[in-house]
């Protein structure tokens, strides 16, 4: 359920309608609309309708609402700033807005091997009009053989070099216990495609100030699942999200893509959520042939930006990495769905005139 | 196998490879390109290897060429005149060229009710710049019980509409018994996505001369069968064939769209073959509501054309059609997907500077 | 809608509700129940509820039953005999009993080549204890290029076979226009998983007398689309017709084996219908190593018969068939999902003390 | 890559190759098959391969194996003790073998709610032969508005319940942070299906001594990732893991069973690796009338044990649980999928013969 306060409700009153909901055993989210703030309820609300209800007397309090669905805050249907579907939530990262008129571009290597590379696919984005920088410190990696990341000492380059070229950054946590070091270096933090449900990580993130970007993925990549792991972050107090789809796997995985980049979904969560939507064609098709065509089409259906895979120019060169000091081959991951620099400015130079 | 055909090559010479062909238990079609023709050996060839590559020594033929693969008409790969992966067969259809620089936009009802419905449908298709109109009087539908078309009135209808009106038009074909007279009043057969492999309409479609817009789908809607029922198609002789991306069923399907449209394969399908390829973002969605925004990613994606459904407005209230003097109701299927023809003019108006 | 026809209703009470049936623009179909008749009405029924049930009032009916379902007669809702979901239609072929207590084994190869060939396996899966023979004279191929069977010679050999060994067959047709002359040479006709929403394919099937094995496949095989197949087939008047569960297309396929097998579907599938299920353990897997596991596993939950795959011993070596003469070297297909006939025999063995 | 140790190397010369590879950046988890050691080596080998080749001279050292693959610890083809595919790995736990001849049943609640409840559905399974006693702590669920479990406060309760019932206890774990206490409370500690690719948590549960029952899950449950995840739990050191097929997401969930189980996987993972392979017939279908069919289906196919969700007898007059001395309503979950105490008693009767 929701409290919706009174425009000239006082904190002290506020305050008193949180602790009437801690002594029946619930908690509050206070969320700031545009022109009025609301309460929404936390915990198992069912058996203690008569007690919320009841709220309705406290002072400062305009209106008690009912809700009975899978998930509230994130939902457009009860958010009133929000009822109109061509509205979104602008968030901002450091002066770049997210769910503004201009799509955000998000590009950057894979995975972060040393400094070098991070700061000269750094210069090189940013130059070619990139506004955020990723970078992969944590490494989910489909074999326990292959390079999992730096860890803490990329996350401490990526902050560097973010700092020095002047672009905010992201990266994807995978541990809950590494949720407050990668909130201390990271702009954004990203919940990757295959711990979309791994609630427990949403929690943590949701704890942090630091706005989250969510891949679409788990289990079942439905429409209801990734709104309700939203909801998870959420519900914690963390209410910047930006979603993401990286598309999904289908019987046809494999044959001429990675997955099945799924364009219909972007309308159906534009109406059920005020969040912002970006798309990231490189895991969606896992081929840097297709991303040019892929990034058109989603800049033209209205996305909120793009998350775009680039090294280095001769990348394949580079590819004995220097990582802790030794020789690094099989570490250069995904490189096939990733655009050299240079076609990196290409497509940018192409995309400019779309917005 | 192929046979490449010598320039200056006599028509009789030609006829003297056929012949040998035939005797060796093989037939031949032949493909006129650009420059040059090229014999395509049709049926099981392996056992016939040097028979075959015997026939260099006739006259006007300049070389004969292995081939072992699922598909090799359809394929880029053997065809020199469209080995640039940025050409595409151009296919003419009563002076509408499908695949040249401009899309083609194919429109109108999903079933065909009456002349009036379809005339007035027609006429406000083509006035908003549509160059085709497509209409149903076979319908494949998922019960018996449901509305199955007009049949030979209803390709009767289309075909009197379509001279009043002046467009080309496109239906579907669902038997081997009825290609014959689809043929003689239809511009162009449609072959359905619940028939992509029913490999005898196929093959019997490959008999005619109109053109024949070939669906994804089929019991595995891979590439790479998609691909070889074109091929069961051109290996008898008709070579106007337009492919139709129209969605995939995915487990998403049912909880916000119909299908999942595949927009990774429009890239994949240009490299392997040079026929040209549209999208029905209708079928692909089943929602109206989605046709704009897959619309424009698709023609920004660089594809050959559109196929969109279309009703009259406030056809609701026309849903009490008259067929065959009857009241019908339940006949108007698929209306959900249908844009008013007010919407598809707005959406024209658009998409027209997209190209 | 259905009309509940009196026990001791006359065949002229029956022939003037039929009429009556007509003259309002629909048809009916008799349905011969154990202990009463019922009236199936066919056509778009719902402009016509008044007149159709004013014809409560003729001589020798009972009810007029509503019905507002995608199926109707394949349902056991509205089929008193069947209302018990412990019980199963039984169908005959020549003599084996298809629904009864006893599983039936349907084995034979992919694919006739030869008189001798199938004379030999045909012989060997006899006396293994298989009840029906299987072969295939028309054969949906994924590429035009690959052998597409012998057609009508096919079904003649196959007839031959069946005579002189004592066997039932089942062959699978893929053009209406062959029906007539399959149904005049097999006993049981199939429609293959490419073909489950042709139709066209079903409503001829549906018009002959031979009982009809319908696998499940086509573009989308939900349960309801299957039973609407079987409806297709039914509501022409041919009410034997079995299931055949065969493998889905999932992310799976292609990896570790062919299809899914769906062993869910058969009890969803019996709730729904009293028609017999059998299982095909070859296309399921597509593997030869896995039939054994799998004809365990859906002989233990209870399904009507199993469809396998047998080739004759040292098949490989046979390879090099004559085909009509000629040496046949591709046309063996699926030899990766056939069991040898002397492993077949050990199945046997394994499986006769399951039932 | 892996080193074979002789089968008289003392420890001091197993110690001294561990010391070797340590100082060229690796490390080595020490293996104890039936008859001989085995050292695998963890870690990017691919730089350093001279070295490692260069221990063969090391005192205790047979043979150094070259390994390129995926997994390499789970596999059959690299542990001649389980080169036999019908061999399996036998885990025990307190006493009971899983593994082994007989199959192992693990039943109870879905949720842990308070101690009565536990108790009395602990009885009543043990009573019906179940060997091991499930039911969670931790839950991962699709809302955050759902019930989230007892957390530590249910796994001391159960913990509790099995030492006075006298079964071993399952219970899953979904934090790194929780893995600890977990550990130390239940016997056997699960990787649900959402968490298959939560990689930091097979880490970690990998650290442990439990057993480890990994659910076939993720973004994509192909055999493949399953096999890498159980590896990653392995090279942690801990061997005795359990695999669990629970079905997957497929364009039917929804339909008629909550997912498809997959049993072509089950001979597919048995060639692959010798760890044992259970099936969970509760989350595989969602119904608690699909349990008794596939149970059989999966015993017949020589699966090692059943995991079943199982309720007291009318569980739904309980369903206002007393939950931390509150009412709960709402966190009854899955109750469809479980089976009554009394029902799971007539199941065991019909399966007992069936080993």
């Amino acid at each position: 359920m929701t409290i919706l306060v009174k425009k000239n409700a006082t904190e002290q009153q506020i305050k008193a309608v949180m602790e009437a909901l801690g002594n029946i055993g619930l908690a509050g989210s206070l969320v700031q609309g545009e022109t009025q703030k609301m309460i929404w309820i936390r915990g198992e609300e069912t058996t203690k309708m008569d007690a919320i209800k009841a709220l309705v007397n406290y002072e400062g309090v305009e209106k008690v609402n009912p809700v009975n669905e899978y998930y509230k805050i994130v939902s457009r249907k009860f958010n009133p700033d929000y009822s109109d579907v061509s509205t979104t939530k602008i968030i901002d990262v450091q002066g770049v807005k997210i769910g503004g008129s201009k799509p955000v571009i998000i590009a950057g290597p894979c995975t972060i091997f040393n400094y070098d590379q991070l700061l000269e696919t750094a210069k090189a984005v940013k130059e070619a009009g990139a506004d955020i920088l990723r970078g992969g410190a944590y490494k989910p990696r489909t074999s326990p053989y292959s390079f999992q990341g730096l860890g803490e000492e990329g996350l401490k380059i990526m902050y560097k070099v973010g700092k020095e070229v002047g672009i905010p950054i992201i990266t994807e946590v995978l541990d809950t216990r590494d949720v407050d070091i990668a909130a201390k270096y990271s702009d954004i933090l990203q919940i990757g495609a295959r711990n979309m449900q791994n609630f427990e990580l949403l929690k943590e993130v949701g704890k942090q100030q630091n706005p989250v970007l969510l891949k679409r993925g788990g289990l079942e990549p439905t429409l209801e699942n990734w709104l309700c792991c939203a909801e998870y972050i959420m519900i914690e107090g963390n209410q910047n999200i930006i979603l993401c789809e990286r598309g999904i796997p289908t019987r046809m995985s494999g044959e001429y893509s990675r997955n099945t980049l799924d364009f219909n979904i972007i309308k159906a969560a534009q109406e059920k959520t005020y969040l912002p939507i970006i798309v990231d064609p490189s895991h969606a098709s896992g081929r840097r042939d297709m991303i040019e065509g892929l990034s058109k089409a989603a800049l033209s259906m209205g996305v909120n930006g793009l998350m775009i895979e680039v090294m280095r120019d001769n990348e394949e060169q580079h590819i004995k990495y220097t990582v802790n000091g030794e020789n690094e081959i099989t570490g250069f991951c995904d490189y096939k769905q990733s655009l050299e620099a240079a076609d990196f400015k290409k497509l940018m130079g192409c995309l400019k005139n779309m917005y």
